[in-house]
């Protein structure tokens, strides 16, 4: 059952779902990610691959990157319209930021346990149309997907 | 005592350093790093955080975005003038990384492990010069270092 989110994650993550979206309707990889403390939003960006030519730019990344220098990353949460990859999983733990709420985990995910371990809570919304999206793109693009998580091919 | 380095990993790694000192007398962080595949030479970069206002562009990270889209990083070796941040190294698993050298883990490493336990190779130099620039830095910028890690202080 999807996780019951009160109204700002859900504006958040319908932020980072637009971000996900719009990177699809740019023929990208479709994952959008928001970061905020508490209801005030502080960037916003979605996966750069293919527009960017940027291996590094994962949704996430490239929501951090436009966040900018930041002192602290402390009461902040990081919305993400899929679960992250290793790479992000780790860039979340080295920034401190506290709090993920994930859309989904059902296409990708696993490091869930990696980020409660060391102390990060995480929300998994398993969001349908954050869900709908990323199996399109999966099955539209196989080949794209398997690059951006550096896999050889794809399940 | 210090790592023995063939003449391909001795070039690469001095490479490193040369980015490091590079952002060092920019006014950056003094982290470099390279990507190369045997002895070919496909990447290099350097910390960007005070040149580029860019938070995730640690020199490892730098140098895989100006490697761009990789369709496999299958025997490539990351050369590091530091130990790589948990970022970092959440990205070298992720991006299926088989082999790093770090020039020195005197003044921030701990991620070893992590790296080694999912299967890469894990070379530490503890080159001085590298250890002596990082010094350095750290002395004269506690403030930017901490930033970097996203530490409240510095030991």
């Amino acid at each position: 059952m999807p996780a019951k989110l009160d109204d700002i994650d859900r504006r958040f993550l319908d932020i980072a779902f637009e971000e996900a979206k719009a990177g699809f309707d740019e023929g990208g990889c479709p994952i959008g990610s928001v970061l905020a403390r508490g209801d005030k939003l502080i960037a916003q960006g979605r996966n750069q691959r293919v527009q960017g030519g940027d291996p590094i730019a994962h949704g996430e990344m490239d929501c951090l990157r436009n966040a900018g220098r930041q002192k602290s990353y402390k009461g902040m949460t990081l919305y993400t319209s899929l679960s992250p990859c290793m790479m992000c999983s780790g860039t979340i733990v080295q920034f401190g930021i506290e709090r993920v709420v994930v859309g989904e985990n059902q296409n990708f995910g696993g490091n869930e346990d990696f980020l409660r371990d060391r102390g990060v809570e995480v929300i998994v919304v398993n969001d349908q149309k954050c869900i709908d999206l990323m199996a399109r793109f999966i099955h539209e693009k196989p080949e794209l997907w398997a690059e951006d998580i550096a896999e050889d091919e794809v399940d």
